[in-house]
């Protein structure tokens, strides 16, 4: 299982007239919170692109629970719950203090630029499965 | 069923450095669609907020084919295929000429600027089962 | 002078919560003015790109007198006063009906993809000098 | 003087296809600044809405020198100079690491939820001018 947890503070321009933040915008903190997963993992994934790794979104969900505000301080957790080979599946909760205001998930592979799903690169199966392996429970 | 179809250019604000479009964005486009949906039944969702009746996400999906770029001209199609009683399940296929680039799918209810789910307006109810009702089939 | 005038439907995802557009997304408009100017001049964008020649932003400016809403349905003016040679200077106007809501300004250059600044694309002038021609009055 | 400055980490959803971020998404930056100052100076952007007092952006105007890139980590430096009346007018200043990518300016004034131009918050004016006065240099 790898975990992270991203600090985000809501932003005037994520908001809408409702009042509360545009439903779209809530994928940009899923991003923000894959993005440090990754950088928790020692891939950052800028370095991944680099070296012609895309992991673009195939399929995305949210169920939006509660809502969000201006200047409000959220946690977004971001969970991968298997080890990923073909496809990276990531589950995510936003929360702000004890509720939990959204849930999604979304569904990556990785792709080369000239758009043609390629297998991860060696170096991300080592660190994903090491990180696994780490936090694998007594039993 | 209700169904409606919006033209939507691709605006470079809507690119990424991947060279396509970002995927939260094509929820904008959704949204742009089911506007046009609600003038098409004679009820604008503006004069719907007024009258004190919001319509937020409480759900929404993508699926993501094939990559939108930038200056494409689409073609958003909505498609609500049940009488909308308590929620409301619209459907969407985001279109290149004969290519199907994405699918969707968004959940909505009615609710008052308190927050609280609440049915729909008469008139909305009225419209809508009269819209379905003309495009039932033979049998 | 090159002129174009481009029709924008404000979308719900433009909106803050001070329930107006917020500032940041007149630009966004102002892109598309550019866009189809460039377009009506036979030169497409994504055509310039293709071809190794990016325009990026230089500089931008804003002035708002009247808040845009959602919902309506505006027209955005863009104009260039002088035959573009190394910058290329536009002016934008963003009219409801007879009312300005904005004003604007950007400056852009012509770029490689390497991020040196060249000069515009031969064809670019050419139609560029041949439209200012056509608009020059009697005098 | 009031003074202020905020860490901004570039999100993916930043950046356009150039492979820089798109040049309206400064003045979010711009805004987060904005918010922290204010933070800073013990008056919530928040808490004046609801108060009753909006801030909205009469003017704004951004100068692009280097392009920011996806996941820099950024200073966006927010500085008041003039002791704030009728109008505030707020400098900006995007930095990475030693070198200074954009500038920028905003214009704004206090109104009320109707629209109307009204005067800052007394409790405003007393702490922006004791904050003015604690940064006077000694001449």
């Amino acid at each position: 299982m790898l975990l992270s947890t991203t600090e985000i503070r809501v932003r005037y321009a994520e908001t809408d007239m409702m009042g509360v933040v545009y439903h779209a915008n809530y994928f940009t903190w899923f991003e923000a919170a894959r993005i440090q997963l990754l950088d928790e993992l020692g891939l950052p994934y800028r370095e991944l692109e680099r070296r012609g790794y895309l992991l673009p979104v195939l399929e995305c969900q949210a169920k939006f629970i509660l809502p969000a505000r201006f200047d409000d301080s959220l946690r977004v957790q971001v969970l991968i719950e298997e080890l990923p080979v073909a496809r990276i599946e990531a589950r995510y909760e936003v929360q702000r203090e004890e509720h939990t205001l959204a849930t999604g998930r979304t569904t990556h592979a990785f792709m080369s630029p000239e758009g043609r799903i390629i297998r991860p690169p060696k170096e991300f199966s080592t660190k994903a499965f090491a990180a696994f392996d780490k936090t694998k429970g007594p039993i």
